[in-house]
């Protein structure tokens, strides 16, 4: 009896197919596909995206970040379910570098967001589980495209901020939303000038019970600050808002806002020359990594001793790299 | 009559002779050397730097970072003062990569550090005024084992803490101080995660006249939010002080803090490790830069080309990243 291979992985052809159709499984699949770090993998995520590619680039894509405890899951459930009502697909993807080491903010978001999870119209994808920064960016990035090609009308894609999490979200969106707390605990929410000077969107959240006065007072906070930084774009001066993911208050009111950014950043232009930027920025990271990689297997054997030397002082880093490069 | 070239730059080996013997002069044309791109200035200042290698590695690096009229330079000026009235020579470097565009940075951290920019004991050297904050990097780097070569006990690293630039200040530094104000505009100053979690040391500057009990406060919120965060190496949890870099209160317990703060990482070998890091993840980042402008020197016509592509969103980043690197 002939052995039949578990779980074959379907052919790029199909995978194409599948994801043209909107099916989600396929969708999956194709995203553990572009996921990958093996070389094989690498080529055929390159063909599959290159023949979905004229398929891409009509959905909004939002980035939202905000610390743990800001109510980030909830928001996107509420936000979610108010877009599929209106008749929208949505898709949420996730840029986590921590995930691989906590292992549990997933699991932890996925079952946060309860109705949406349930919902035909969306998809969510929790981050890629490893790699550096950069890495699990560019596979996300990638992903964003899929689900594009599938047909989604919106991908979110959303991030803890922790580091550089929320530039490289701010770099492969064209919205860019930051939910923020009221509360004496500012410093540590990360709210710092690169974040005021990155978000387009700065929503006070839990806004709701006793907490509407405090979300009140600390959006007009923000909104005197904004005051003093010059806007990314002339035509957009970014917007504060409160908003109760938990009761539902305003989050047509923040979806308007993203709506009106967009329209604003495509009729000046700003939008396709952002995407451009973000296009050019993403190949030559591509590009940088494979050079590193290159290298690294070439030179195994001399970067071992030479990284020792390095480390211990026994030869300058200048030097270092001149006589690897030229070695 | 024979032509003699003016300003002929001294030999590597003049300049290494100088450099040993503390000479100013020698050692700002050394400076010189090392920032200029020049493929043959590059060797040479590699060469230097190898043959002074052994004489770095003895000062004392701290990095300072604070917004713009946080009171660094008049914070500078005091501490600078302050280490040469106990007989230790000071060098200042600067890294700020937005020197190049304003300009101004420069001219004014020169002139506002009064006393210190005359002292004998004093080096004072602005930021290289072009160039990626990687290249300011790099640059601001070799100068510091350049000024460690010529004998300098302290070297002090500012930076206008725009951006990543505090992150490169404290990837080459032992200690970093990060000076903060009072005051209701803490939204403003920087203060984030990233910041808190680097610091060594958090400073509250201008606590002088009406300012000594704001000042005293803010110090009371940063030590509260410090406690909240996991220090980055369990045998020391960041302190926090107020000074004033006017009068020169403090200043002397501020660099008591930095010396216990050296004495306790060298003790647990933590200071060997971390030089030990920066140094490889300095040597990477030559080898990156490298690879990176002779892959572009090698592909210019194609990567116009394909570059316009990937902008006009007909081929996807990772196709084309795939195509640059087989071609």
């Amino acid at each position: 009896m002939q052995r039949r291979p578990k779980r074959r992985r379907p052919s790029v052809e199909a995978l194409q197919a599948g994801v043209e159709s909107g099916n989600r499984a396929l969708l999956a699949q194709a995203i553990t596909l572009v996921e990958s770090t093996h070389p094989t993998h690498r080529i055929q995520a390159a063909t599959l995206l290159d023949a979905l590619m004229p398929r891409t680039g009509g959905a909004v894509r939002l980035g939202i970040t905000g610390v743990p405890g800001v109510g980030k899951s909830t928001f996107i459930d509420a936000l979610g379910l108010h877009l599929i009502d209106q008749g929208l697909r949505v898709a949420v993807l996730a840029v986590d570098p921590t995930s691989g080491r906590t292992g549990g903010s997933i699991l932890g978001d996925k079952t946060r967001m309860v109705r949406l999870s349930q919902a035909d119209a969306a998809f969510i994808r929790p981050s890629p589980t490893s790699g550096t920064l950069g890495g699990v960016a560019s596979r996300t990035r990638e992903a964003l495209l899929l689900c594009e090609a599938a047909g989604f009308d919106v991908v979110l894609v959303e991030t803890v901020g922790v580091g550089q999490s929320e530039t490289v979200v701010a770099q492969m969106t064209d919205t860019f939303l930051a939910l923020m707390l009221s509360g004496a605990g500012d410093q540590l929410q990360g709210i710092k000038r690169g974040l005021m000077e990155m978000a387009d969107l700065l929503v006070v959240n839990k806004a709701d019970g006793d907490n509407v006065l405090p979300a009140t007072q600390a959006a007009n906070r923000y909104r005197q600050a904004l005051h003093l930084l010059t806007p990314a774009y002339p035509e957009w001066r970014p917007r504060v808002r409160t908003c109760s993911g938990l009761d539902g208050t305003n989050v047509e009111n923040v979806w308007g806002d993203v709506v009106t950014h967009r329209e604003i950043m495509n009729k000046s232009g700003s939008l396709q020359s952002k995407r451009g930027m973000q296009n050019t920025a993403w190949m030559w990271t591509r590009v940088r990594e494979s050079l590193e990689l290159r290298f690294r297997s070439e030179n195994a054997a001399r970067l071992a001793t030479i990284e020792d030397q390095v480390r211990r002082g026994e030869i300058a880093p200048t030097r270092a790299a001149v006589e690897l490069l030229d070695g």
